[in-house]
């Protein structure tokens, strides 16, 4: 039997899991990452989470074929770049050469959001569904595009980028520097700047004052829903604009592409699921053309925490991409 | 040598074509649709148009192997049912079939735009790009997408429905029932839309009263050109927000699924491509996420009239339409 393993390495933490070659999970770890997000130091902390999931898994070094490593950035897979992750201050890290030299496994590095996409498509909800799309809302809003079975990266490596897809002109500013992308909206990052706006500017009220005082700096998906449970018109909302934006953002990849399935998950939506769903639903009908989305399946994502890890760790075992690794 | 026939039946005016087994065009005939758009009627025109292009051809009627329709709906290209055509006031037609019985060949249905694209695709200046987006933009917008070298309809055969993608939350009513699609900003009908709002109830003042005195139930490119040579404000404005929606809608196009290259085309960017294709281009720039447009090509349509009915013709072609010829 041969096993792999896989990181998903974040700007808060870092999850590593092993699998064996039926993509089942052996064993898992999760390392926080500190205020140090130093290039050497992080590599450290990836090492060391590797190794803490080969230690639980039970087997040896050379028992691990190949690493996959999924990253928050845009990633050169040919090369094994990172090309900019804000989340850790990186930009053109060579993270698969640095990974092959520091643990002397071949690796395969891609982007976060396109690995969990892979992974639902291999192992969720999505399985068997070939052309599918997946988007996934937290603080920011990321997403994958399967075609014909295999992961569609883009001549710029680029595609999956739903969070930038403009949904409202002139709308509200994003972090990329354009206005009226979905992320504006949508994530975190967007219900937070309405709040602002409202509560800053036009003087209205809201219970996160209390649930969670430093809302203005980042807020939990769990102190959102404790706000609705309060019934606060406020988060109330800006929830459901959130719901509505990837609702149409959805209609719009169904619209365009014509695919056989959307997978939606992340922070926001695992925490709020019966009120996300039902309304990206209900808009994804209203905003579809001609009944196309009468055939198409929405599914909610189930995998959580391991999607992107196991996404990750079973690309590096795929034909298609063993050109890939970095060896 | 074999050879082939292509129509493209719009609400107007029906276009017909034969070529020849490298996809030369041999003749072309055209024939208007008048105020009678009776399907019995209609079909008549049709085998008018074929036939008379098989004269101009030179060619017998037991050369022709197939025939391509291109129809201005959603299509079953399955069965051959031209689903919904509100141009021609058409509902679940089997034109396929009708055609087949008239005129006694192998008939292929799609949708018009979805030909657009595959005909620039296999023979205009997009040919080898096999991951590609056409976007066309006359009185509404329509779209094709060709992924993988092929053709992508949808599991609801809406795929190349870039008309009806959402740019604008809350925007401007579309004829879909929804609001903001891009056709309801871009097309004629946005532009026209815009127009009436700023003269008929902000009362300015537009040339185009002097120029297309009935504008407001429709209106030629050249028109709209005219009244941008005598400086018309509101219509350099409706126009320049139409060309800034198109290129958001093709960024958006680049950040969701990394297309190789996008075509545009359609009557008012054929008409005023010196005024459209520079704020694409530098809207698609703008909005692309990471530099994910830098490769990408975005090309300006020039097989004009005859794009949609070669795709047509070609496409009753190839070997993985010929399950959907109507025999």
């Amino acid at each position: 039997m041969n096993y792999y393993a896989g990181i998903d390495l974040g700007g808060t933490k870092i999850y590593g899991i092993i699998i064996n070659e039926s993509g089942e999970i052996l064993a898992r770890d999760k390392i926080k990452v500190g205020e140090n997000k130093e290039i050497e130091s992080v590599i450290e902390l990836i090492e060391k989470c590797y190794k803490n999931a080969l230690d639980k898994s039970g087997l040896k070094e050379s028992d691990i074929k190949t690493i996959g490593i999924a990253v928050p950035s845009a990633v050169n897979v040919e090369s094994g770049i990172l090309l900019n992750a804000p989340n850790l201050g990186w930009k053109d890290v060579k993270i698969g050469l640095m990974l092959k030299e520091r643990l002397g496994k071949p690796v395969y590095t891609d982007n976060d959001v396109n690995m969990g996409t892979f992974g639902e498509y291999s192992f969720g909800k999505a399985k068997n569904h070939k052309n599918l799309y997946g988007i996934f809302a937290g603080t920011g809003v990321g997403g994958g595009y399967i075609s014909g079975g295999k992961l569609e990266r883009g001549i710029g490596f680029t595609a999956g980028e739903v969070g930038h897809l403009t949904v409202k002109i002139d709308g509200p500013r994003c972090n990329c520097g354009n206005n009226g992308c979905l992320e504006a909206i949508a994530g975190k990052i967007g219900i937070i700047n309405y709040l602002k706006k409202k509560v800053d500017i036009k003087g209205k009220q809201t219970l996160l004052d209390a649930i969670s005082p430093e809302w203005r700096n980042g807020i939990g998906s769990s102190a959102l829903r404790k706000a609705i449970q309060g019934k606060d018109k406020l988060v109330i909302k800006a929830v459901n604009k959130s719901a509505i934006a990837i609702g149409i953002a959805c209609a719009g990849i169904i619209n365009l592409i014509g695919v056989d399935a959307i997978i939606v998950g992340g922070g926001i939506i695992e925490e709020m699921a019966d009120i996300y769903m039902p309304i990206i639903k209900s808009t994804i009908k209203k905003y579809s053309i001609a009944g196309g989305s009468d055939n198409v399946e929405i599914i909610q994502s189930e995998l959580g925490d391991d999607a992107v890890a196991l996404g990750a760790a079973w690309s590096a075992t795929r034909p298609e991409n063993i050109k890939y690794l970095i060896k």
